[in-house]
């Protein structure tokens, strides 16, 4: 029975804190994490578990194979760190000036190598296999995941979850959407080339910053005008830099920003709009330009029957109003790489507490989660496996009844 | 000696009064123009003025041959009238609705007609021919000048003067300027060519109104941008018409607007950022547009000895603080076609006089001068011509003497 | 049984269509309504149905009881025209030039009519009581809804249903949404005051079509930056005027627009920024302003249980593939207004058919429908009345129960 | 006879072209000049001429009293030189990494220095006093010419005279011009604060990028509308810098720019209108800002009948064409302050010379200046200064024979 996993689980709880102390006191950033890689592998073939190292480069992918054959499910955990001066005064707090696990993938981490070691006492009921994918390099683009499902660490999965533990919903809460949950985020620059020349002689030169605000103030009309107003989309522009003397004309303005989308035909067409109209503007005022448009992550897309029955699962783990629909959140995650080859979902597991002063958003030098949040991730992801696992059984079953 | 002419001039003063009155009140539109051009040719032909008739359409030519022969100078007069539904209250007002002498061209017309009768009794001192150019149409472009010169009034003619009378500039002073005194004056009709649709499904139309905005507010780069800001260029919007309903997406837009500029190569400038701002706008925003540029009257440009010899004559006539350098006027006048083929000089006669409450501008269905202005028009004319046609006297004798 | 009454409703279908030609010759304006409602409530009293005339204003109400006490069930159906010249060459087109039924009000009245006639017939297995209300002037705000609830018509009445048959669904689907499923349609007009003048003397005027100008384009921001991105707004300019000749700055320019939103607090919101951002530009440009902002019908908001309850009515009526989620509509019904007192839903009956040349839109010259939709709004009407009336039943008796 | 000063001159140049480059390989940047006024002062004092040091600071004063008693001259040349790496490999290149005397200033003082020394010889033909007004620090706002003025460099002055050798005119020419020759170039900074955020959540922050480019292209109506055509102004917006991450909403945006005016009440429209339209702008959006207004020189105004005896002055030194009316230099100078308190005309001495390649514009690394041009310099500022005592004594004479 699965109850038995989840009691287990709660056993194992003080580990779970352990060991997300450990890591939050030694955190690595994205694609330079050499420790804490080793850190799980090493705890993984300590349970006995069967691991492959330096998968797509830093990750590691664990398997526990069950009693009885049968499908194989995937739960991943990303184990990177971000370049933030961390300032919460905890007694565990970051060895390391100026990186910080102000994200949580501290927790992530401990959480899914706490359920291997539940799993693999649980593994004479297990029917199929568990993969546990541990990601480096989550937070910064192209991400970890795209390598390690070119090396493998989905092959033969059928089905995968994950989840974000999340400072700014309570603890408790369990966050599920159908569809579109996290925006396909990117960035792109945008070089304005004018003529510099001197702030009296405007009429000699191409005034690059001139241009560079009729652009901005012309890629706002995408949203409000190229936009279908039931979709959702965002252009910002983060920064926008251009000249040092107070009476010479620029040469040239760079503006830098992002691109938020769920749908890919927005994104494109947005790509396509920010060209035509910094080309148009551009060919107006006499300037040329140049665009570099970095796609980021895609939309995460949650599969969704699976999430429907995840909705069920965690109903069983929490009492109903906790299992919340919510918003798709803006941010990206590279979690949508695994969702484009095989279906599951991702969710958010609630982790803030105002009485406990856990309060500061993601990548805030402040963000801490409440380390419970853990314990309620641990046994979705653990429930989800195996309902996963024993419902696939059931429909092996069943096809083959069909065939006889 | 010209004393005796202005002399003569103040002695008629009553009968330019009487014949202003009476055209006033019998006014003719620009290209209608039958009773006016009729009256001027017979009361010229009265005198036993050499007249032509129908010059470049409705104009009226005569020929003031001097007892000596020389050089030949012209002074032109304007005749026509504004569709503008007269206000003034004055007794010899307007006698047709909808038709009013709202710029003097009436005190033009007489201030030249009593002149000849003054000049063809100076005639046996008259060194040389002075021609009369009564101009039909000059409010409306193409305007009667271009007609009268390719039909001939200015063959032989070796220079040119005329006058405004300007109600804006107080009665006794004469304004003069070396040369750009008037604007060229052009109008452009912009139509912008969106995709109409529903207000509410904005992302499958092309919004014409926030192109055409865009433009209006790009438009306005060029003169802060584009002009040499020692140099002069206007652009202004008059109107901005698109669309019906509320709630529907307007299908296009048009603008029409004016151009003032007193120098070719900024005009030819202007037109060519109009069109490229505009393309370059409805290339971005996926619109297209058609641009119809009507050039107006080019810039009144005076000669600059010609300017300089009249402003001594005009410090003769009244005090040397009456007789000022002035700014250009940004409205046309076709009397720049005259200067283009002959050196002279156009200035500008004051005839407003607050006492008397002369105070409206040119156009305004109150327009009115002070009548006394066309005394010191006619003298500065008359001694003008008379000044060219004895220094040139001079000058052939001069250059005589060196052939010798 | 219900499927008596579906049954009946199939057999009726000629005299649906019948009364439906019918009222399409006769088209009536909004607030103008006459002969439609004198018919309506003869017909009702035809069958003895219990009626109230100019509820409203113009509004007909009738009141079916049922045999066994219950609760009581509003159906709504809207019957005024359009100022439209019709344009579809139907024999049975309207006889009245410029007014059409283009938005298919005269479908809704038929449809309801015969829905009637059978539920009379269906009288002794009713329990309960059906309310059959016939609303003026749904197309001009601010609409015949308001008034008729003022007047009583949803006096006693728990639940409320109605429909729009849709020509650009095809005929067969029934689409439904939960929650908003129609915009709050708003219209406002702003006129910018200027300082008019001459347009070669910019300096002494406040151009009006500037100030506009950029104010059209400021307004686009309030979408793009102001609103949530998961948030639906539309803010539209549909005209803009302002201005007659080329050479006159404009005193004024008057923007009229559109604003359609599912949120009440967004609505708020962008009347706010409307106003904010009119009076900054204002300011800054040194022009005042006026805005009329007038709210047209709020957003359709369908209660959550009722339309589950309702989704599974309709699989009944149509197979599963045919009962559609649909997105919002922007378009606005005063059909908010009956919602926002008692729970109900507003449901679209497809109408289209490609191969009977029904492909024009709605309030188009051309518009049509398939009239067989008239019978799949009609069953679902009656079929969703009765399955309220009856579960009520349940649940009255559950309550007894309980009390007992 | 003042021919003798003008041949003395000519002996005197070898010494003009000897201390001028000495001077050029010992430039002192503004406000920071110790050797180059001890140079000057003990050069003055050699010569017999009583000097005044640390005027206003760092400037020297001499006084050149003729054997009548007259009228006061002063004639100014400033001496500071700019933080710039000199590139042009002459010979006597400058001796000080990023410094170097890239406007001329050093032939300014080698011409004065010497023409004082002619001066001093002519002494018993002078009517009056010459004052020699060493300055400090031009190029540098407050600049040396209020302090030196405040401490008393002008008392007693009744003309002054001034000029800049000019690398853009060839050599030989020399430029005047009636009423305002150079401009008044202010600097502003404009700090909008907005209100921070994740770019992904526009509507919780106020963008600052987007504010500030509303004002970029709103500032540039103020030329454009507010300005008489007939008039010249720049507003030139030379640096934005906003934002540093691509994906957060910039907190606030930096524009910094330069204006450019003739006429103190244009200086003073444009003040107010950018505080005007800022204001406006951040109120629409919901933004504040600060704005930095610094006044800089103000426009250098000719005298009027001053500047038109220096033109008869300069054609006795150069044939009739090379004295040339000019443009105005839209570039500011601190002569204007002198010609706030006495009358005075201020000119340009061209010094280019394309056969010897002195090609390179004011400021530029390369900058030169044919020496010849401080001869034409000397000549036209010696023989303006007599000009001025000697027309000055015959109006004393006529004055006094008035008295009589």
């Amino acid at each position: 029975m699965v109850d038995t996993l989840l009691t287990r689980l709660e056993e194992l709880y003080p580990e779970m804190v352990e060991l997300r102390r450990l890591l939050h006191s030694e955190p690595e950033l994205s694609f330079h994490e050499v420790k804490t890689p080793k850190l799980i592998a090493d705890y993984l073939e300590g349970l006995g578990v069967e691991v492959k190292r330096d998968v797509g480069g830093r990750g590691v992918v664990g398997y526990i194979r069950g009693q009885k054959p049968g499908k194989t499910v995937a739960l991943r955990a990303d184990f990177d760190a971000l370049p933030i001066e961390e300032e919460t005064g905890l007694p565990f707090a970051s060895k390391h000036r100026g990186v910080m696990h102000a994200c949580g993938h501290d927790g992530h981490t401990a959480t899914l190598l706490v359920l291997a070691k539940a799993l693999v006492e649980y593994r004479d009921q297990l029917t199929g296999t568990v993969v546990l994918i541990h990601q480096f390099a989550e937070e910064l683009a192209p991400g970890g995941a795209i390598e390690m499902i070119k090396d493998g660490c989905l092959d033969g999965v059928d089905a995968v979850y994950g989840t974000h533990l999340w400072s700014t919903m309570p603890l408790g809460t369990i966050g599920y959407r159908q569809g579109p949950i996290m925006a396909a985020a990117d960035r792109f620059e945008l070089v304005i080339h004018g003529r510099g020349g001197h702030g009296a002689i405007p009429h000699e030169t191409v005034d690059s910053i001139a241009v560079a605000s009729s652009v901005v103030m012309q890629l706002q009309q995408i949203v409000s005008r190229n936009i279908d107003p039931l979709k959702s989309a965002v252009i910002s522009i983060g920064s926008f830099h251009a000249g040092g003397a107070f009476n010479v004309i620029a040469d040239s303005a760079e503006i830098v920003g992002t691109v938020r989308t769920f749908d890919p035909a927005i994104q494109e067409l947005i790509i396509g709009r920010i060209d035509q109209i910094t080309k148009g503007i551009c060919d107006a005022m006499g300037a040329t330009y140049s665009l570099n448009y970095q796609k980021g992550y895609p939309a995460v897309v949650n599969d969704s029957f699976e999430t429907s029955r995840f909705i069920e699962v965690a109903k069983t783990i929490q009492t109903e109003g906790l299992v919340r629909e919510m918003d798709p959140v803006m941010g990206g995650e590279d979690f949508s790489y695994y969702l484009q080859h095989v279906p599951g979902t991702f969710f958010f597991t609630g982790a803030g507490n105002h009485e406990k002063g856990i309060i500061y958003p993601h990548h805030h030098p402040k963000f801490d989660f409440d380390e419970q949040a853990m314990l309620v991730a641990a046994k979705c992801l653990g429930k989800a496996a195996i309902d996963f696992l024993e419902r696939s059984e059931t429909e092996t079953s069943r096809v083959q009844e069909h065939l006889i």
